[in-house]
Formats: structure tokens, C-alpha cells, sequence
């Protein structure tokens, strides 16, 4: 069982534009760079949060991303479910149905006990990842990381951040 | 993120051996059969189980499949570490220490926040599988199925069973 590769890096983007005030962006080229990927392969991951509400892309020479929504109703469920897909990581073919002597459909009025069980797991597994918000995360990462981790953090941050224009004070 | 396809015939098969007498054994063929799976196949996810202390393979013309342990003590979990592998499903490339101003080892004593929060999701999946025995399947099994499916059922096991030569009364 695998996640996609881009989970890793929506979580750390998505991460990074919750430290944003809300009239900053960063560009995808950006966070590309500063985490050590492709742009193009970025942005598919962020477009895919925007197109669920996670993001917001703003169009325009000083565009970028930003937080669609407050940090704290960001989980990583949601991130998950928006690069990853929602499909069940197990999949049920019905093989209980297989073989000879076979029945009619109506014998089977039930989902399978063995998928039962499964996709019930897969709903402790998602309930897990909906307790942890973009903001705990943020949260946690000042209070644990090196003073070298946090300064440098700043620096990428402040050279990245673009303001937009607005009638913000 | 998805589980390899064997765990569906893995859970299925050991399922239905979980109903056997102690000195009863299903061969690959029959349990591939009555799954509409190919033996060749099957035999690799039953040959993981053997592997790990889940199943016995007995030798000889009698031989076949059985449970090395009793049907209490084998949970999903077990089977889907068997069969999938235990590699976590969010897999860290530490991207966090890519991109520019790059800093030494020791400034990331700690695991990543974000692949601590994933892992510990994960640990909630696996737990969740745990909870549930091949003692617990078959008990539900029974209880919720339609008696045609249950009829079917045994008429299949009665059809492929393996008596072993064995003291027992």
C-alpha cells in the first residue's frame, strides 16, 4: 500500500502557505524550488487542491497560492483525499461470488463481511488524518524544530512571499 | 493509495480454512478454484502466510493448506502485513531538507512533523485491523449470510477437504 508521492509534498506546501498572512501568495516556481521539485510536477498536486478548496490560485504577474480557507479546517485528510483520490485502498472484486455453483445476486443482499471489515479500517485510518490540521502541524513544527531549521524557514519564506495589492491596512 | 489484490483472495481463503478441523487441509488448486483465481497466483499470497506463521503447508498427496494458529489469533492485520508488506503508505523523502541554504544532519534530530502525524494515522489503520480475527469474520459470517450462500459454502468445503492420516480420535 502506497500514497501518492505527492501527498508529501501538497502537505509542505500547503504547510508553508499557512504561515502566510492573507494577502500573500507564493508562486508554484517557488515552493518547486524550494523544496527541490519539478514545477510541473507541483503544480498538478496544487491545482488539485484548488480544485476541492483547499487553495486559492491567484492569476497575475504577482499571483500565487494561498489557503482557500483558515488553517485550522485544513486536515490532512483532506490533502489526502484531494491528491491521492477517495477510491478504498482495498478493493473488493467479489471473489466470494466466484466459482462454482454460483447464486443469484439477490443471495448477496449484503457488502462482503471481509470489505466491511477493511473499509472500516480505512475509516479509523481517515478519522486519524481528519485530527490533524495544517495549523497543528505549523504549530508543532515551531515548537519542535532547531533554531537553524526555523531561521532558515524564514529567510525561504521572505524571499518567496508576494503581496498582493489590496485595501488591507 | 491501494493494497495489492492479493489481500482480497488472502483474507478469502484463509477465511475459509479458518473453518477446518485440525487435521483438515484445502489444496491451492480448490481454494483457486472456488475463488475463480488462478492457482499460480494464489499460491504466492498462501506461500507469504506460510511464511510469517499464518498458514502450514502440508506435503503430499493428501496434503494441502491449514491454519498454523488458532482463527482468534489471526487478524487483518496479519494478513495484510503478510500478504501487502509492512513499508508505511506515506513514504517520507524528507523534502523538507532539499531546495536552497541547505543544513546539516543535525539540524533534523526528529523525524518530519508531517510524516509523524502520517504515521501515526496509519498506526490507527493498523490497529483497526487488528480488532478484527478470521475467528471474528467466520462468526459473521455465519450469522448474516443468506442460507443459500451458507449452503453453497458447505457443500464447497465438504467437496474439498483433506482428511490427513493422523492418532486423533
Amino acid at each position: 500500500m502506497k500514497l501518492s508521492d505527492g501527498v508529501e509534498a501538497a502537505i509542505h506546501c500547503a504547510s508553508s502557505l499557512a504561515g502566510l498572512e492573507p494577502d500573500e501568495t507564493i508562486s508554484a516556481a517557488d515552493l518547486a524550488h524550494v523544496y527541490g521539485l519539478s514545477s510541473t510536477y507541483l503544480v498538478k498536486h496544487l491545482m488539485k487542491m484548488v480544485s476541492v478548496g483547499i487553495l486559492q490560485s491567484i492569476p497575475g504577474p504577482k499571483g500565487g497560492y494561498r489557503l482557500a480557507r483558515d488553517a485550522k479546517d485544513v486536515t490532512l485528510k483532506d490533502i489526502v483525499f484531494a491528491v491521492d483520490g477517495q477510491s478504498p485502498a482495498f478493493r473488493c472484486k467479489e471473489i466470494r461470488r466466484a466459482g462454482p455453483k454460483p447464486l443469484p445476486s439477490d443471495a448477496y443482499p449484503q457488502i462482503c463481511g471481509i470489505n466491511r471489515a477493511m473499509l472500516k479500517a480505512e475509516k479509523a485510518y481517515h478519522e486519524a488524518l481528519a485530527q490533524t490540521s495544517l495549523h497543528d502541524l505549523v504549530v508543532e513544527h515551531e515548537a519542535t524544530s532547531d533554531d537553524r531549521v526555523l531561521a532558515r524557514g524564514c529567510q525561504l519564506r521572505d524571499a518567496m512571499v508576494r503581496k498582493q495589492n489590496t485595501n488591507r491596512p
